[in-house]
């Protein structure tokens, strides 16, 4: 039987705003990345996002990023390797403590957005992330993209992996996502993302945007709720694996 | 014989800016209280205070204060009690972190500035701080001012706690401070601070600024190194303390 | 014949966040108070809202608060007068520069959230604001809750004022606004709103809640775009001063 | 007749926090580059730094840089060229209000760091920056690196440029400077700086790191108030500039 888990970003508002869907989103996801606080996130909203994760049994990661809330972690910022360790740590120490208080475990860090692309291809910045895990805590598992450098640091630092792939996506032949620039990069039509899902899961593969196989380890695929229809998408997606005997379930066992 | 400790405040610079002398004081403490990234502190500043406090074997607490860098938490600030909560669940959770990266344990609490000024009078606010610590880690303790609802409040959580005192500072008849802001408050005589502190730790009490008695439970002694001469003051005490027999240790056994 | 401006917040949002409805209300008002970047309001939200109010004509103001984006600035800060006059004109000059970039004229400061109520009622913190806009440009008006300290002190500072009133706020017999805190301090009822607002502004008094009559000074009526409803209100507000032949215009000429 | 600029940053202090030495170095400049509350400059800071230029009839200029306080925008962020035109105006803004608040001018714009390492060689944000002061006010000057993008960027902008120089910097063949990374690539030796200051001004040319000459505009030289010895050095400079009958003036004229 395949298994696959759904992950989401969560908890992203900051004091009086709100961003994402998070309460349509959680009863469908099994694992759920939470905002620390440098690139969304404050301290009122993470422990909502946690209680809400609480309440439907979803794993909890966490979700750091660069110290840049007006770019929403989105932009590139040039941090030292010791800087990215030391933002990392700090991030997971402080959801790890809204977990706690919360009853509920901190399981896997996620990096957000510009820190999560960096590392995917730049191995530098990836070891800064592990050994942040590392030195944290090193039962917590890393998610990160497929086949990514990512996956390689955390696997060199001795951590549990998780690999997440993107259904929504075009992928290159060589297994990297194609930047969202290029035109196709990314998947609208909801039927073709649920066939590449269960694609993905089943086989273990995907067609590059050259028609070509691909190859791809799908133990995570990562979801959004913060476009218009995103949360029907995530609906199909769960429907369309249930229906074809996917078990849907957290990746941290 | 008797035994005290001695805290001071370290970690209180931020990027670029250092604030304070973490190193010469260092030597001379028992229990550092490290900012938490809120009223100062970032994280690489957290890591390096924590490996300085690792390397002189002081016990190490978080110094959590209000969101207000540029103010350095020495402003009120009308944050709810369930603001209040998080903030100070955050700020330990990422300090708990940064010790647990560099192989140490966090110990203590004690809140910063005007947050601990408002907790020390407002029942309400030192729940709500009380609170943080029991949900994060109910064997941590809590520090805070002698006789205040700071120590009511944890108490009543079944936290462990430890008052402190300040020799050089006036202290009212029913032994509150008298606030700076009034002529006398501030003692800056070394040695008539060193006497006082010695008169606080032997025999429990203090002479008020109207020249009655007071009693002071006084587990810790708050000394400070960033004003001129603060460094020296301390060395003096620290002198004057061992060689009336009074043992500097710290109040976390 | 009787006039009355309106006025709204706007751009208030910040990096990806968005809050209100801007583009509903723009068309709606009068006067426009941007935020400038401290409670709300980044350089790139208050260029679209600057472009936005250009583009329908609306008067610009400068909305400025506390230095706390989580808390929106509707916390109180035990800031100083200093610190006050220092943030007000900070945050004039940067919605100026905007504006002189959007080739428009910033006329007048309304002071935003938690420094507004204290404004209302302590003069010294009404006089740090409008000594704020009198060393910047003593051409701008000050716009304030009538009757308030800080009318009066923008008249001491011999600045233009514009008294601004609440049709959906209770009031007092003294004139005060009912806190929000109280039963009955907010009118959600549209037809009692838009005629209470009818009455204030051609009559100049309201019913206050004890039901007595009270004299107030309607220059602008604040109207609001962030509940539900909200939009809708402000239409049937502008349909019905319409019709009873009240003109809505800006109060600065 | 010989004459020269002599510029520094200034103002780069943060809340509680101070850095450099602007009471000495004010006394030794003709130009002010101020900080705008971004990568340091509160305020408050800003307010006393303008206050100090003025009374030494120091020239004023906005000195912009990324939003990245912990990093002081020294780390290079992806911002689009719309952030950055959108972060100079409201900073140039910002520090506009508080010159005219302070009886002052500003006068012209330097960008900080990372912005300013960005746009000597990146023409698209050297442009962003040139956009940002012209939608202000085109009569402002933009003092950039001497043969740089920034220069080029002003120019076309319709402003009013003045170069800057490095006597404490090696330079390559072409005229950019070195970067701090190499050996060699910052001069500490003061006789060795001040006469390469001297040469600089008074024949348009460096000795280049590799022994050519190259040809340098040295419309101000940039000195510096944060390292041990850095005042001393100023001093010895105007010192030998006075000496040699080079004439210390404002590029503003």
């Amino acid at each position: 039987m395949h298994t696959v888990d759904l992950n989401a970003d969560l908890g992203e508002g900051f004091g009086p705003y709100h961003l994402g869907a998070d309460a349509a989103l959680m009863p469908l996801l099994t694992s759920a990345n939470i905002a620390c606080g440098f690139h969304a996130g404050d301290a009122m909203t993470m422990r909502e996002a946690v209680a809400a994760a609480a309440k439907h049994g979803v794993v909890i990661g966490a979700h750091p990023g660069y110290p840049d809330l007006q770019g929403f972690g989105r932009r590139d910022l040039s941090a030292t390797p010791a800087e990215v360790t030391a933002y990392v740590i700090y991030q997971i120490g402080a959801l790890d403590a809204v977990c706690r208080a919360g009853g509920v475990r901190l399981r896997y860090v996620k990096a957000h957005g510009a820190l999560y692309n960096r590392a995917a291809t730049d191995r530098v910045v990836a070891d800064a992330i592990a050994e942040a895990i590392r030195l944290v805590d090193p039962s917590l598992m890393m998610l990160g993209l497929a086949g990514s450098q990512l996956i390689a640091a955390g696997e060199a630092a001795g951590l549990g992996t998780a690999a997440e792939a993107f259904a929504d996506r075009a992928y290159a032949r060589d297994g990297t996502l194609v930047p969202r620039s290029v035109a196709g990069a990314v998947i609208h039509d909801t039927e073709a993302v649920v066939a590449r899902a269960l694609r993905m899961v089943t086989t273990g593969s995907v067609t590059a945007i050259d028609g070509t196989d691909v190859a791809i380890r799908a133990d995570s695929l990562c979801v959004h709720g913060d476009t218009p229809g995103a949360v029907a998408l995530v609906r199909a997606l769960r429907t369309h694996l249930d229906h074809h005997g996917v078990r849907v379930s957290p990746f941290v066992r």
